[in-house]
């Protein structure tokens, strides 16, 4: 998917709402946690629900990984059916890989051909190579970490140069020089507030994936005054907060109310700070 | 595997060496490539080979995630033949991984419960509530990424705060306050040369996984000189120059030869440099 294509699905749907698919055998509901491919038919239900409110998925690797083989497959039938029944869907594979250039090539073959996502999380820290693998592949792009939600971002992130520049600055400013904001977005919790100024000093263009709204803390409200440019620039994560709205049997129409609520008030968002 | 343990084996067998299991299914030689199970017999074969040779394996996951179901089926049979058949040696998954608490809680329990390899490499930018879930597991150890073999190592990792500390110098002390060495290692890529001494100013005591001889250039007499401890504190990685040396029959037979032949070179640096 392009940059004008995402941009086109958020005016029209009025969202910018990614649901993370961060989807816990242990979570999911009593009634389905004992069929095989449970994984699947819960991650299919919620995207059922809540497609109509969302222009992004973001399963989250780690959770299908924690189960092995079995996991690998809940995966893959999972991105095939979004790829299949709903291809106007943003789908980003939150994986934060990041290797040697010869190993970035294997994961981006992976999940560019392989999985066929639109997007993968990179951690920046071993640099250019371990980034530009992932470069190589229309209308596919990187999400490079560059200031996280959780409360470790404050341990490397925000350590200043000589020049007072923050590590999460100069990710972002180098990384610049490797792609454009056609192919290159940032991860930038919801929970940092103001810093949102600072990451659109440097990032005016850029679409910034934001996680960190409901179960971490962060405020909508707050991001898109912050972070909002006119374009949007904003995809914004929920995970928890949607896909475990309920435990019981009602737990789709639940999140489908949510991922609702977190439209309507992003459809509110959007006329505010970006006049659209 | 405890610290006394890993010691113990590369006393025992005078080596340090590591045989990456980076496995590419293009690269086996012709008559396994077509087997159904074809990555698990090439690593059986490399495994049988090599073993007496050297401490530790290292699969790069990348290698195995590429293929999907199949290839994660391959780790797991691998990773199964390694603990029962070699429990002596200490096995790394190279994953790189990292991310929020509740995440890297469930990757650890992915690599430490369902995997049960010793240790997994982890990467550092999201500070320490991302590196900490994987320290919870006795005998299990974190890698810390510090300072790599790859070009892009420089982009970030040599970033000078204002008190002239780099950004790698920066991760070993901050981590050593969540870790002692009995649990924590850091990379650093054997490229690096002279920087040993400057890792070795922070980390006197931490064994280094130490990655890039061989096809990446990196000189093991320069590493042992500049980063051996008294107990050795080096697990040295070769992947293709050891399981790629022959792409014929007799691979199994040349990846021999070649570890043999890098145990002989590090048995003599264990005299020279450590004493053992």
């Amino acid at each position: 998917m392009n940059y004008n294509q995402l941009v086109g699905n958020i005016r029209r749907k009025r969202s910018f709402l990614c649901v993370g698919l961060d989807t816990d055998i242990r979570k999911i509901p009593a009634h389905m946690a004992d069929k095989e491919d449970a994984i699947f038919l819960f991650n299919k239900a919620i995207i059922d629900a809540t497609a109509p409110y969302c222009v992004a998925y973001k399963p989250n690797l780690a959770f299908y990984e924690s189960l092995g083989v079995e996991g690998w497959i809940a995966l893959e039938k999972t991105l095939r059916y979004l790829k299949t029944d709903f291809p106007d869907q943003f789908v980003i594979a939150d994986a934060k890989r990041g290797d040697i250039g010869n190993t970035s090539a294997m994961y981006a073959r992976s999940f560019f051909e392989h999985l066929d996502v639109d997007a993968i999380t990179v951690a920046p820290y071993m640099g250019e190579d371990s980034v530009t693998p992932f470069l190589g592949y229309d209308g596919k792009w990187v999400i490079l970490l560059a200031l996280t939600s959780n409360k470790g971002s404050h341990d490397f992130q925000l350590i200043e140069d000589r020049d007072g520049r923050r590590l999460f600055e100069n990710v972002i400013l180098k990384a610049g020089k490797w792609a454009t904001a056609d192919q290159l977005m940032f991860v930038v919790g919801a929970t940092q507030g103001k810093l949102f100024e600072d990451i659109r000093a440097v990032a005016p263009d850029s679409f910034l994936l934001v996680p960190g709204v409901g179960a971490q803390g962060g405020s909508l409200e707050e991001v898109a005054k912050y972070g909002m440019n006119k374009d949007c620039g904003l995809l914004v994560n929920s995970s928890r907060g949607i896909i475990y709205a309920s435990q019981g049997k009602d737990f789709a129409e639940a999140a489908a109310a949510e991922a609702l609520k977190l439209r309507d008030q992003m459809s509110g968002l959007l006329s505010t700070y970006a006049g659209i």
